[in-house]
């Protein structure tokens, strides 16, 4: 070690992403701990919330101080207070809470595949991934992280049925099943065909038969790259699902759906979408390392990409729109 | 699951928290890569940083653009750049470079020290410390940890002797020495004893006579509270010791510290200290949260606490001072 003087940089920035993993996990702890629900409903110091969660003082207070740094809680003369995000959606009391999210995001498994990021950069993609068939990873995702999904597809199906008007439905890759539901419930017209592994179908089959569209849907168990999707769909929904693979491996699927569709049938694909600058915005942008760390050539495709492909796939051009304030995007494109 | 309309809240910052492990790892995987140092030399695409890495260029790319969206590179017309922190910290070939705390930050010792906040905080602290006797994690925070306290022990040296004026100096819990070999810099006429585990004055060894202190030095193996340190002290610095522990072993400690000082004598205590609110500055705020993750009963002390430890220890009123742009802060008390 050479002497010199020393850099009048603060370090502190490059400190904290450096243990950013402790945000993760204290997020995950706070939602565990019911934190937003007791702050919600009244208790709003250390001592009051303490004996709600089996807490210690001190060790709520570090806690709440910490997510207050962090701006998912506030805090004001010794009182915490829930940011309007926290309120709505981690309170346990909000119809929107979406704390099971936590579960899936934090799971050793998903944390795992970023042990070595530098291996994932030199692969160019995950070599321990999540495709197999019947990943339980995948039944996982539907069950905890539906809740993060509801505003998209509510607001998506907005874009690709209208109520009352027949339409026959398939949502490829379907998952926790939100986005097909969605459409059925603003067309009551509209008759779904979920497809996804089977073990994943099930989530699909709860959550669409709780939430009333018993008899307006059928299930399709297998790869979407392998099962028969049959044909005279009104719309194809690909909802997540393409930036799980490479280009060419989605204008072979786009392909099949395109098939599957009547003609003037409309294909809606709903994705994490960066701007062309791929630095913005922090969604779409950030949603790249998502898929490094856990597809062997996934990628969050620009609206640019997914038109070529979508092109290449013999669909007239794409239109984007924008499911905000959801953070994800839209892009419909029609069998002419 | 109930029907009803969605929640217009984005959820993308909680979804960005919950995943914010991942920002830990793309940063230590873009240190071991070297990926700041390639830019700095002139390579600022992907396509040329790549081949220099092992990289795919697809990898370079997700990861640029991953740590462009945190603001640790920039971006502009594809081209990358480096921050103003990451230009002078993270580029191997810059003086300053502090590439290593990395792999101290993101080892799997210290991030499964969080995968249970709510245990931590039903505990009121670590029950997997870092405390035990000659623990090698310290021999590791001594190596890799130093050059993160280079600027705050520089600012300390001058605040506690002046060039010249003979000094003996003890550095409590001294790990890699910067804080006692930076006022032997400052003053020729200082002679510094590192008091440390056997294993951690290795390290603070190596780096004093590697900074030209030789034959200035020497060293007590074993715990602060158990050692004798010995009397007639000028000074004793507490650098980033008294968080570890409680008011009642700190009082304690101080007491045998104003011991071994002679009178007048100064204790310079320097720590991550949060205002009275707790939850301002950054750096002073959080830091309660690495304490509750690794020791038993540790903390980030205000500057009222730590003045009430030294006082009841037997000290005069402490001083504040701020050891910016390092992210630390001085206190000094004076034995009457």
């Amino acid at each position: 070690m050479a002497v010199r003087p020393p850099s009048q940089i603060n370090p502190g920035r490059i400190h904290q992403a450096l243990t950013s993993y402790q945000l993760a996990m204290a997020l995950k702890g706070a939602i565990e701990l019911e934190v937003f629900t007791h702050i919600a409903a009244g208790a709003n110091t250390a001592a009051a919330i303490a004996p709600l969660c089996q807490g210690t003082e001190k060790g709520v207070r570090v806690l709440c101080d910490y997510l207050t740094v962090h701006g998912f809680l506030i805090k004001s003369d010794g009182a915490y207070g829930l940011a309007p995000d926290t309120a709505e959606l981690l309170d346990k009391n909000s119809p929107a809470y979406m704390g099971s999210v936590a579960h899936f995001f934090t799971s050793p498994t998903m944390m795992n595949k970023y042990r070595d990021v530098a291996a994932l950069v030199r692969n160019g993609g995950a070599t321990d991934h999540t495709l197999a068939p019947n990943d339980p990873i995948w039944v996982e995702f539907a069950r905890h992280m539906a809740s993060m999904f509801a505003l998209p597809a509510s607001i998506a199906a907005g874009h690709v049925s209208k109520a009352g008007e027949p339409a026959k439905i398939l949502d490829v890759g379907a998952g926790h099943g939100l986005f097909g539901i969605h459409v059925a419930l603003r067309n009551r017209a509209a008759e779904i065909t979920f497809q996804d592994w089977d073990n994943v179908l099930e989530v699909a089959r709860a959550n669409a038969e709780a939430m009333g569209i018993a008899g307006r849907f059928r299930t399709i168990a297998g790869s979407a790259f392998e099962v028969d999707f049959g044909t005279g769909y009104d719309v194809a929904l690909l909802p997540n699902f393409l930036h799980h693979f490479d280009f060419a491996t989605n204008i072979a699927l786009l392909k099949k759906v395109r098939a599957a569709l009547k003609p003037g049938g409309l294909a809606a694909v709903i994705e994490f979408v960066p701007n062309e600058d791929r630095v913005s915005p922090p969604d779409g942008a950030l949603f790249a390392m998502r898929m490094l760390g856990t597809t062997p050539a996934g990628d969050a495709y620009t609206f640019i990409e997914l038109d070529n492909m979508l092109q290449a796939a013999g669909f007239g051009a794409g239109e984007s729109h924008s499911l905000a304030p959801a953070h994800q995007t839209l892009i419909l494109a029609r069998k002419d």
